[in-house]
């Protein structure tokens, strides 16, 4: 089973890429999660949809299309997600009806500073994947509040609590990907 | 008065970008209407956003600073508004209590192929705004839904009926604009 | 496979209840969906929310144990779905992690004398599905937008788009229901 | 200034009515704040609307209709706002453009032994009241996370933080209540 990261965050020490990271390093034997980036991605302008797509949008279209599920991970700008990852996803839906999320398995995670974690992005972001027919795993959202604390000075996550909560998640997701994938 | 349109579409026969330029076109004298696109607004990186910031988005910041008030125009993309948009708000809202959007009264119209017109990408942008504390004309939302037969070949605005609403909107929003910037 | 239809209307001649009705004459052999309306459940009180339940919840908790899924039907007021169906939900949901609702399959069909049909009441409803763990069909909201044309004097679905999208979206419901029911 | 505190829930030690009262207690001379609860009003149904509306009903739309705002105090239910308010609101919002709650100044407080203190039900809630045309102070979500530790045996809030946010919260709502009441 291969999974893909996306991160909505183009910061260097971003958290929520750290989380990615973070589960990467959690996967069970014969699954792998790999990442691709959205910072190559331009903003999106329907004149240059067409056959001749942007490098980086087709790179992150084949990333899609080639994984079994993909794992968002966003922070929470205004109560919403992040611009950057809205503008990846609008590239990435079209047409809705056979785009390379339709039907794709999803799951959300993030990272905040503040004791709120990102909810509200989710919820946004959720509403999004209802459009892009891409089903999230039912399980309670996955939110790090507070979570300057809990990686170390290189980077690791190393808060007891969320590790064993992410392997959790993870855990969910992959079977949310298994049950969605038979015929 | 002096208020600033914003486009969140950055196609060239965009007609969110057109409604902008027909909501300019029934200014009452006294008032005016400028627009600004979000097309040269890099993605956000927050590790760009210092005291070197990029020039697009001082140009923006700018704008907005010296408009009385902001006029969002915005396609609906997946349930929600555009990532584009949604990325020039990122940028122009920080920090939240003293950003150029704190307070600035606002208003949101959005055009649309189908019929349900961008109601929900309406109602995303103004989650969003909560979170700038720019407070929306509380009227009922502006929306045209099937926009394609409302704007000749010219790309103007011709549908008596959509004319009719955005002058009473405009209006609405006018008021809504003095009435906030009274001591 | 036994269905069960959820009103959020308590009106006589709801269109809502009406769409139930009609979804019910749509059903494939071996299955089979029933009713039960939200006019016999009391305004939520924690107080009363314990071992000796009010009659009209625990008839609600019994159907809703009973079924494999649960489909609502719900008008749009106020840009979200009924109080009176939120208020059910209240009941039904606690707690979260082990009520009646929790991986529950369900799906929603909305009816609206408008052109927006019931989109907005959707959305909020599906959120606080999300809270309640209960997977949402992942296929197109199903919404009937000017829908007094479609019902005739009898209250009876004739129009035939609107059948066969509601024979499909069943039958989307019903894969959906077998795919989360297997081990 | 007469301002209406509403209640969305019934429960007899609810935290989100003490919160009500402790703002009740932090009002400047000249203004008040008195309470109505929703427990008398039956489930909203269409046939029952009309020219003989149930007496509770009644109560509640003279209340909203005598206040010169309407503070909310709901408790987060299914990531929503609870079903008992959504109840009153929808029977208090007929019809949108000129019921009592149409541009009634508004505003919304919440309390939850959780972390995340009820965003999720405010969003929820401003959505509707953008539905009503009830303008919310634009100002930072009020919400009291981890509430069961700020009140006192007798019901009384102590927290020294949250009296002080709760006091500027009122401020900042009775000078919105005046702006938009100004002609």
């Amino acid at each position: 089973m291969k999974l893909l990261g996306i991160s909505g965050s183009l910061r260097k020490g971003s958290y929520n890429t750290k989380l990615l990271e973070a589960a990467a390093g959690l996967m069970p034997e014969g699954t792998e999660l790999t990442f691709i980036g959205c910072g190559d991605i331009p903003l999106y302008n329907k004149d240059l949809d067409n056959d001749n797509k942007p490098e980086g949008v087709l790179q992150l279209l084949q990333a899609i299309g080639y994984a079994d599920g993909v794992l968002f991970a966003t922070p929470e700008y205004n109560y919403s997600f992040s611009g950057v990852l809205k503008n990846a996803i609008d590239w990435a839906s079209r047409p809705a009806y056979k785009s390379v999320l339709a039907g794709k398995p999803t799951a959300i995670v993030s990272a905040s500073q503040s004791l709120v974690g990102g909810a509200r992005a989710q919820d946004h972001l959720r509403q999004v994947l209802t459009a892009t027919l891409s089903p999230v795993v039912p399980v309670p959202p996955f939110v790090v509040p507070m979570v300057q604390g809990k990686f170390d000075t290189n980077g690791r996550l190393f808060d007891e609590d969320t590790l064993r909560r992410l392997a959790r998640y993870m855990d969910d997701f992959i079977v949310w990907v298994n049950r969605l994938a038979r015929p």
